[in-house]
């Protein structure tokens, strides 16, 4: 592929988070239609469905070629994702989609664009503090067009840590979350929560927080945000320190690599399948 | 006092405000000199100190026999607060000094002022969101102006809620707060943490949220955001259910009643002393 390939997809890519902010943002304020799924707090709404639809229609009108993934899509049919070497857009129409519900602003439009199973493109949009987070391979991430680097934080004892309470009920997993929320307390500056996982590595490559992680997300949810951090500097890795598997629903991102492997080795690490 | 007397106080707050909000805006880049209180996690900085320094100081020239109860000058002696029926100004200077620490953008100027030891005027500035929440007994809570209305969900499966890993290191706090924090995922829609206690109460006032609990806050964390989350319709009291102690280092504040009693019935209650 020429870099002009790249340019056309990276301009896509754009015109597709501004045309999905909009949709959020004119459903924001309004009450939503919500179903559960897994969960009886793992929600989805029409928003969230519409906007991936409009995005699958726009990628295959422009790149007829190209795969797609997205959660709704997924979700509708359970079935495991296909993950091939083929240029592919990998689309979480609305990350945070409790927030959304909730009126609450975290809430982000978050799309990668992998080529031979590489993410070469990460666009994470959050309309409602007009915020977009970019990066594309070797070249850096930006915020609004501004470069961003992560932290240079090593000791976990000065760092903020944002982890979640995620949306699964199994008492097992809670558990086991809890346990690494308690470890994280007990050992930095504190734990943050913001509900967006695409938004949180977002912030580790603004450098709003020092590291994040995450079991049981999905590769819509993360591989975005992972491209973002790593272009700030940022290491993302798999929570045991090895290297990530997109498929893998997890991950570690910390700003440096001595504190993700102080981090890695404090957790109880949790194995909730692959997409 | 009168109409007038109550004005004058509520222009000086927004005054206030304005100028403190410039000294975090200011600061909020740069490298700070960063120094603890009680814990490895408690932590202070030149702003703080600075902030408190010059609104005490415009506090007093405008009123003299006002009283002023605030975070820092408390901090330095040592000593219980002097609560009296006086009118009184209470100042957390800088509100989420560690999110400031680590320019994480959640951090609030919170102001309260006490007649006959109740609530008169709260005033909560996040200056790097350029949010201001305000709320004068009676007459309401806006957002930049927008008048307020806290959600009116009364059930905690439905709901999301705000709590927070604190900055006490000792490990019966931690382990009881992270027995709530379990308790409240297990429970709910999910739990947020922003790491300002002003900035939690206030997004109940505005609907980003249905409850907040934290227990070992002070007098000066909360005393602004409960008067402006109770002008919204929040609920705001002890975490066991009884009448808020504005002295008594703990709140629970949740958009209904219902929604209160439920939350308090699963809550382990610390006892983290008075101010």
């Amino acid at each position: 592929m020429s870099e002009n390939d790249y340019q056309e997809m990276y301009d896509l890519a754009l015109d597709l988070a501004k045309q999905a902010g909009q949709m959020i943002k004119d459903a924001f304020d309004k009450e939503k239609l919500v179903d559960t799924k897994l969960s009886a707090a793992d929600l989805v709404t029409e928003t969230d469905q519409a906007v991936e639809k409009l995005v699958k229609i726009l990628i295959k009108a422009k790149f007829p070629n190209h795969k797609f993934i997205g959660e709704e899509s997924t979700s509708e049919t359970g079935e495991k994702c296909e993950f091939t070497n083929d240029p592919t857009w990998i689309i979480d129409p609305v990350d945070g989609t409790t927030n959304f519900v909730h009126s609450i602003p975290e809430v982000s439009f978050s799309l990668g664009v992998t080529v031979n199973k590489i993410p070469v493109i990460g666009v994470v949009y959050i309309p409602m503090k007009e915020e977009l987070f970019t990066a594309r391979q070797g070249q850096g991430a930006f915020l609004n067009g501004r470069k961003l680097s992560a932290n240079g934080t090593k000791d976990l004892s000065k760092s903020v840590v944002i982890m979640e309470g995620g949306s699964s009920r199994d008492p097992g997993i809670v558990d086991a979350k809890i346990k690494n929320i308690h470890s994280m307390v007990t050992n930095s500056h504190g734990v943050r929560a913001y509900g967006s996982a695409a938004l949180n590595l977002s912030y580790i490559a603004a450098g709003r927080g020092d590291a994040y992680v995450e079991y049981g997300i999905h590769v819509w949810d993360f591989i975005a945000g992972a491209l973002i951090a790593r272009e700030a500097g940022a290491v993302v890795t798999d929570p045991t320190g090895s290297e990530l598997d997109y498929m893998h629903r997890r991950v570690l991102c910390a700003c440096t690599a001595e504190l993700g492997k102080q981090i890695s080795s404090l957790l109880v690490h949790l194995d909730m399948g692959w997409d």
